[in-house]
């Protein structure tokens, strides 16, 4: 299947495919190719792609950072440009970058300030990056104090997912992911929700023809919202509503330390939180039903729902009015208005947040 | 005079006024903004601007590098990051760049970078960063290897010029910027070649009108060219031109280390020995007159237009290898045609250069 990402000059596709990682045509990547990843996948998938891209007559660098989160910061993506420059790697060269969220958008940042941006493809190789990350264009990496407040927009070339990929998935990571598909659900496709429910026994036991309607279905979702605000450039517009859950789920992560509690598993809780100050705030119809019906989908994936409750709530609100979505010290949510539709909502106050999450 | 730099969307003003820093209208600017600049231009033009700044009730940041080309690092942009981080830098506010190319091109890539990419001002202090680096969007800090391998395109919203500041500039450093002055000359406009042969010593003097007159018709030139070709998508289009003198002048920039030769002296050389390999090659009209022209307004202006003896050629050329401008280890030149006229040659040959160099 392929999907269009529509963005004019920068548009490209999303190519989804069991097995599409062994039977890609690459005679579309230029000579030079460094393909990017981490200590993890580069042995399962960036190692084989390397020798086929080889054998194929590319020249190809081999980089891998560390697993987790910790490959998200600048020293990393100096490293990345060390072994760029040892390579001697040109403007012509395509960086491919095999992984998931973390790799894609630190490999993303190096594509987009490597002689002022270079070609890039995405080869998400998780959940989360298939149906979220690796599409869109975001990249960037982690300051000690916030989230990916270091980063451009660069749009890829094109994505190739292989759902195979996800048969190597730690259980944790694909629950993760399916925050995000839930997040689809909620913020543009009630019935794309209601399938879920119905299904989301099959896609954790990772049935093909589920696993692929979830990525299709989340990559349609979120290339549509992308084609109609590609910046994010206001913060009212479409791409602002992919951020529901990710106000207080940034802040989870930030004050938690990235990488302890996953992104997926913060967003979850973002979700959570939200929904609950949306009823507080009389802004959704029939609030108590979205609310159980949201929370119960995400425990059954096996999701957290709930805040840690070793992190102070002042320090929470600090890391929400730092977040990039916070604009001169106001916090902004993206909040349900029922199963299906979202709206932002500038300027919550500081007791309502405690309030919500109180409940 | 107001100049625009035609880029549709990205369209901007680059205003030209003696007193301007002084006079502004600073209404166009956002409630944040951080104040980017080196510690020798900060307490000169930062920080009153600063002040004035503040008294418009704005919140401002000021953050100074060290002097040089040392600030054009990985490391100073992290520090930037840093004090935007603990100022709680939304990505509403601008950063305004207050220096010379060093600045800029640093301050920008930071702009570039924060949140994705926040509102740049360009305010130009020296005659390099008026002419050229402030204008067009490049942006970029310095890898160990090569100069600007780390970089992002990012327009400014305005360029704020005001010639005098050039009045606290050192004798060496307005020689230097008249190095892309010439070069404008050479690739775009004999006539205005032929006025800087009539009236340098006004403008080694800083004669107003001879400055407004040289800062003005460079920006003009290069707003068309940055207009036609705003990413130097293609090697060989029009941005390409502004490489003139370029290939060769940053290999020596980077083998000398960088700070050693001032870019516009690297630049003089750069372009002493371009005009010498048309000649070689025999792509040049008239190449004996246009070699004899260029190097008498160069060493009149106090040029360099000889490489410095100590570097091997070995070395220069592994250097013009890994430059952005090189593609799959081809060195391309922009090389002189008639005086007002260049183009790009490909795949130079190391002998020719080696030739050129030695005649």
């Amino acid at each position: 299947m392929i999907i269009t990402v529509p963005l004019r000059e920068r548009a490209y596709n999303i190519e989804i495919e069991n097995g599409l990682l062994q039977t890609f045509d690459t005679s579309f990547l230029p000579h030079e190719i460094a393909l990017l990843s981490n200590q993890i996948v580069a042995p399962l998938y960036a190692a084989p792609l390397a020798q086929r891209l080889r054998a194929a007559g590319h020249r190809v660098l081999e980089f891998a950072a560390p697993e987790g989160e910790g490959a998200k910061t600048l020293e990393w993506t100096s490293r990345a440009y060390d072994a760029l420059a040892e390579f001697g790697f040109g403007r012509s060269g395509a960086v491919v970058a095999v992984g998931g969220g973390v790799v894609g958008d630190w490999a993303g940042f190096v594509a987009a300030t490597w002689m002022r941006g270079v070609d890039l493809v995405q080869i998400p190789t998780t959940l989360l990056a298939c149906v979220d990350s690796a599409v869109g264009g975001k990249t960037g990496v982690n300051h000690a104090r916030a989230k990916n407040l270091i980063g451009a927009f660069h749009q890829p070339k094109r994505v190739l997912i292989d759902p195979q990929c996800l048969q190597t998935l730690p259980l944790r990571e694909l629950r993760a992911g399916l925050a995000e598909v839930v997040k689809y659900g909620v913020i543009a496709d009630a019935n794309f929700f209601a399938w879920l429910e119905d299904n989301i026994e099959k896609a954790l036991k990772l049935e093909p023809s589920a696993i692929e309607h979830i990525i299709a279905r989340s990559c349609q979702i979120k290339a549509q919202i992308v084609g109609e605000d590609e910046r994010e450039s206001d913060a009212s517009g479409a791409r602002a509503t992919l951020n529901y859950g990710h106000t207080f789920g940034h802040a989870t992560e930030a004050t938690s330390g990235y990488g302890k509690v996953l992104h997926g598993e913060a967003i979850s809780i973002g979700m959570t939180t939200a929904a609950h100050l949306a009823k507080l705030l009389n802004l959704c119809d029939d609030a108590d039903a979205l609310i159980a019906r949201q929370t119960r989908l995400l425990e059954r994936i096996g999701l957290p729902t709930r805040s840690p409750r070793d992190t102070a709530f002042e320090t929470l609100w600090d890391a929400m009015v730092l977040d990039k979505k916070s604009r001169d010290g106001v916090v902004n949510f993206i909040l349900p208005v029922r199963l299906g539709e979202v709206r932002l909502v500038r300027d919550v106050k500081k007791d309502d947040v405690r309030a919500a999450l109180e409940t």
